[in-house]
């Protein structure tokens, strides 16, 4: 029952970070202890060829990259845990020290750096937890004349269907200038975006089943949990959705035309994304003011259980009370005194006495039902 | 009792959507199994002829389409369950592929884009359904020289009145630059969410009297329904306003100046829609704040009643209870003891004591009346 | 006790117009039945002469105003039900039709359009009525060389002080060019909304006595209502600041420098208006939450009369009833049982029995007052 | 107890004055009986001479003013109550008729006007009142070439330390341009804020205090009636700040560079008053949540005192009771019966009895200790 | 329990500083009792060369300033308790006196003023209080051709991470231009947010950690309390955003483009700050709402065990009171009378009765398990 799980996968990884880089030279690579060992993928293909190989070693990597000129590279890096390896890159490809820091610190919103016609971008990539929490990835996309590389901390990713269409030659991708890749990767990734929001659309339903069932104490918790959840996917794609704008507004020789048009579509899921997300506080918005609204109603019920029972019977108790009360019926000469509770000697008293308390439990009832209080038992 | 209701009638059909298409090359048309056949539908007019036919074959179409260069032409295409011939149009009126893919994927906002002359809006049009949800339909609207295409996925629509009016000569449809057409179908759309609003007001003001009646619990939730659906249309209106601005600060080349004022007269419209909208957003609001404050006032008055008759009768009760108690009159030597309730052998003493209960009655009721608790019965 | 009143008083009016006009042509006069017969009034002059003149015919207003271009002229003509009177007018005047519809609608936000050096704009005035709802009306002031004319659908308006300034020639409307004579009918408008807001204030001032004196439930309903009464005129008042701020920018030529200052002046009232609504709107607020808060703190007060009574009257009944037991003083050998209730038989049982019933009583009293439950009674 | 104290001091006055405005032709100057009959100071001074008088006659003010024109003037007319006077000032220095009547109405927001060299500005001084109101009062300042001249409905103000600064030739006032001196009045006057401020901390420390201590229902009402105070201080300095921003961006030959840097420090103070006055609100915000909080947790403890007591009583009470019945022991033959109530003839039956009640009692206490009940007593 | 910590550390000088600026010519420096005795720093280095030395006298420190031009220096001054000497600085490194008078307010937001390409920045060093409130003081920067001048009224500071870069000659700061010692001032000051905002994220854990366990009164005071220091962070950060986008939009004179990109990098920092104080806000927003739902459930369970054992034993009470009553089994005349409570005189008239409590027991008990209130117990 934790309200507060963790900021994103890596928090404890972060504070780490945030503890160790203070007053550090800026663009100092910090690499916490248990990050992954990296390993390095390329993908190379023109129209003709593809080839696609897991390397060992990053020196026969840049070999085959640099014999061949002609081709089209996707350098595949995941996990960060070989500074030495990420110096070595950094210099190959004149990466800035502090975007290989943003790379590395895995925790930049989404945003665009553009450098001569290089560009530099970062994305997220969400994922939906077991434990109904919300994890999101960084995804960091570097391109330059014939070859994009990209990082990530993880071993897998959601790209492999990206990956199928360029080994089976489908799609356009193996055709187009470089910025195409990088839009194909931006695309995948918001696009799976959108089973993952099913995946939420899923829980609510299932928690609003629950709260028409039989809501407890959690519910609340868990609605306000995924509240902070979609809002951070809301930050997230917000900036994703600024960087798009950027993308979209920037001058034709850092993206072509051609190209913006489909950035232009991923602009309009990842507005989609909002609109969804939008929906979804909303919707739980309202789940929390019917929980609240729920147990003011079971107060209410509570409480007219108990007055109706206790209007009833404490009345008729009094009563019942006052016939048990020991008057004396005679006085201290030994005479009848006829005032003091002449009923509990009347021949009928009985019997007058229960018709008069019938007459008080019908009344109350009807009372109790005029006021609509007996209609939801 | 759903809180959720679909986000729209093709949720479903969009899920499957999102599932199939994540990481599918842009463009790719993907159509659901359960797309209705498309029917085909041509109105070619001029200022003096009109023609209007459902046409089997697309290649009939075409052929008087062809034939016709000197008339204006709406081709209305309903349904989308055909990927063939979604293709052949495409072709032969160069529809980008992104553009084909956004009208079958049947949830974007309203927008527009510019293609040199040629223009491609989306609007969408609202239904009110009689489960109390708002269902929105997408219209898709290409428009070239002297033709304009329309696709939706339903057979069904509101543009019937329009088509009623291009029949029988009515207005200046007929004389009027293909844009002119473009802004009849979007105004007939727009003009088209007063009367469904006007349904929601009615069913506002049956929450009313429901509120003002027998409330229960089931009105919070058609309330809270009720207030995403309006955020729905507001999003709706949101961008359809966006896009009207877009229209009206367009050049002169794209959209005529003496079309703009038309397109000037729906963007009023829209703003109304969005004024009657905020105005139900805040009643929906208020209808909330009552409900609950409601549950309140009628937990008061609950408490009020059980307050009222045990604080009279529980002392009663007592003082009754006081003189049921059976303390010997006798002293163990047989004398009587006349400290132990000597009350119960006063000769007056039921009387007495009867008097003074209902002293305390009306003292009890006093106090009541004057806090004000016995007026609201 | 509606908490719905009328979107406006020609709600149903609109309505009508709304479920007529769609997919009619655009700029298609649609009048109600139920509108009233225009009234025709002339009001003529120039710094000499003054001439004010009710028609019965249209054609006689138009030979007077034709004869005198020398003069200033101001058509006035209130209420709508004349649609060929209508379409005179806008021949005559070459009035755009779609401008025309925006009169008739009478549901339009204040705007300004411009064409050519004619103006036309839209104002509304608002009235208190007595069952507490502000009415809107729509006046619409279409200015051209030497003439205004003025749309009204209703034959009271809040401008007759305006035209005893003309009649008795105070003021300098007579010496002005047309569009002071616009900017004055805006003036005396927007300043009819400082007395309507001050008949809000002191309502607001008879609800706050009410809350402090005798609440009940329709004060609710009442705030809400006069709450959203304010969301009303506050975007009549930022609609009609947004026209104020169009004209203050608008180029010299259409509206002179010398008399924009008088806007400007016009422009501050408007910003006083939005401030004193502001005002309104947090003290209705306020009050909302005031009344939400005496629902608690009278529930608090109850439970506090049920507590006291409850926890000083229970345990001495127990008490009662304890000695009310028939536990039997004789053992079946006819012994006497010194162990069941000796109590009963001591001499001195009753009066220490009450004396510790009574140190119950003061025990508890002192408990309550401890806690400072007594205080409030 | 009154939740709406007046808009501002002069309420009363402005509605009068509102009433008296529809209509009148504007720039007219309406004044009501009430006001103050104008007092007259004048402060001349050159880097060498100092001159301050209060003059019985608006002519003998003038020809000292205007046979010293070398010197500069600050011309400081307080109250407005001589229609007469206030015109011919309005001739003498060519003040825009609509500019007098925002002196008058005293109802304006901070703002600016410009005519060529001539500025017109509008600022609010605040007070707080020994009622926890705050009072604000406006001081409309006009700048010539050199002279200034100050308005005020009063006759104190906030001046008297810049007074002081002017006559002992402190500051560099004496050697500036005339809008330095202008400066010097709002650098003053928002200085002035502070205090205020800090006396509303102080106010905001008392309620908390009270909160903590005997909160009564008048603390709810105080604190929404300060934070309208506090949104009042608000609004007046959000304008304020925006008139200081429209003075930083004004060009050189209205306001020198070299005093644009003193009033970008009064920018700053401004802001510092905004971030105070958001901070009190929030604070504000705050108590409020408290306060309901509180009713709501006074509530839970009242609610356990009644509970516990009743639960331990009540089942006590029913043992009892049904011990204090009267089945008969005797069987109609005159026989034992056996079977009704043999306990009261037990030997032991009292004392098991009196044990087995004070288990319950235990039993009771234990569970409502484990429940944490009685802890907080 | 207070609500109101301090604004800020130093709230009560800045009320004296308040309370006897008013009416001070602007530049005035104020400087109160209490501050501390400025301490004097001098860091002077060049690529090779590094000194570092407290100074007693300020000219000694100037004289080694002056004699060494070819060097960068950084003045570092704490604590502002001597004017004299303030005065010196001013004049010796032309500064103008409102920055000097910002310097010594110590409660100014973030901001930057270039005058020439002299620059002034003002930044806020936060701290978490072990009473879980948080400190933020100023530094205010002054960069020259080649020195930069820093002031603190603390003695303490953030920097010393810096100062050790600087001293053991790691990082890139003594080969740069004197702006970028601003940088990495600015850059420290910010990082040091992180470690702060971890504790106040590990502070929040404890709250969510009480909530869950023994919630009590406090916890909303605390919770409220760190709402408004996030609200505080917010503003800072805020402005501190400002800033550095005031930096980078700044021209390449100012700052250079090689040292722009380092700001970027602060620039994302503040932005992730940001997020973080946002995320903080809603959890905060999240306990709020726990809480008082917590309020309202453990209400809800006290009445439920008022309500179950009112309920069961209030009824059985009364049929007990019922059989104790005293009507006479004896008719006046002796004979039995029958009707008055013959079930007193039946044989298993007690065994009975039981068996039909015991059935009323298990009824009722039935009935609340259905309804599922003994579910939680």
């Amino acid at each position: 029952m934790k309200v507060f799980p963790r900021l994103s996968k890596s928090k404890a990884l972060q504070e780490n970070t945030f503890a160790k880089k203070v007053g550090q030279r800026p663009g100092y690579l910090y690499v916490p202890d248990n990050a992954h060992k990296p390993r390095l993928f390329l993908l190379s293909f023109d129209e003709e060829q593809f080839q696609e190989k897991e390397y060992k070693e990053y020196a026969d990597l840049m070999a085959y990259f640099r014999a061949n000129p002609q081709q089209q590279h996707w350098i595949d890096i995941r996990g960060y845990g070989d500074i030495a390896l990420l110096e070595k890159i950094l210099a190959d490809f004149q990466i800035h020290p502090l975007q290989m820091e943003d790379v590395i610190s895995d925790y930049q919103r989404p945003k665009m750096d553009t450098e001569g016609t290089n560009l530099f971008f970062i994305s997220r990539m969400i994922t939906f937890l077991p434990d109904h929490c919300l994890d999101d990835d960084q995804i960091s996309i570097f391109t330059g004349s014939n070859y994009i590389i990209t990082f990530q901390s993880d071993y897998e990713d959601c790209l492999d269907v990206l990956r199928a269409r360029i080994r089976t030659g489908r799609g356009i991708v193996r055709k187009r200038p470089v910025q195409y890749m990088a839009y194909a990767i931006m695309d995948v990734t918001i696009d799976n975006y959108f089973p993952v929001l099913a995946q939420v659309g899923e829980y609510l339903e299932e928690m609003e089943e629950v709260l028409f069932g039989q809501p407890n104490k959690k519910l609340l918790t868990d609605i306000l949990n995924m509240k902070r959840e979609m809002l951070k996917v809301r930050r997230i794609a917000w900036s994703e959705r600024d960087k798009l704008n950027e993308i979209l507004r920037s001058d034709n020789h850092t993206i072509p035309d051609e190209i913006k048009i489909y950035f232009k579509d991923v602009y309009d899921h990842i507005v989609q994304v909002l609109d969804i997300v939008d929906n979804y506080r909303e919707m739980m918005g309202n789940l929390t003011e019917l929980y609240l609204s729920n147990v003011s109603n079971r107060m209410n019920e509570i409480m007219k259980v108990l007055t109706i029972i206790s209007s009833i019977f404490i009345p008729l108790s009094f009563v019942a009370g006052v016939y048990g009360m020991n008057f004396s019926r005679e006085n201290p000469d030994g005479s009848i005194n006829y005032l003091n509770m002449p009923e509990l000697y009347h021949p009928y008293g009985y019997v007058i006495l229960l018709t008069i308390m019938l007459l008080i439990l019908i009344g109350q009832l009807y009372f109790f039902y005029r006021k609509g209080w007996l209609r939801s038992f």
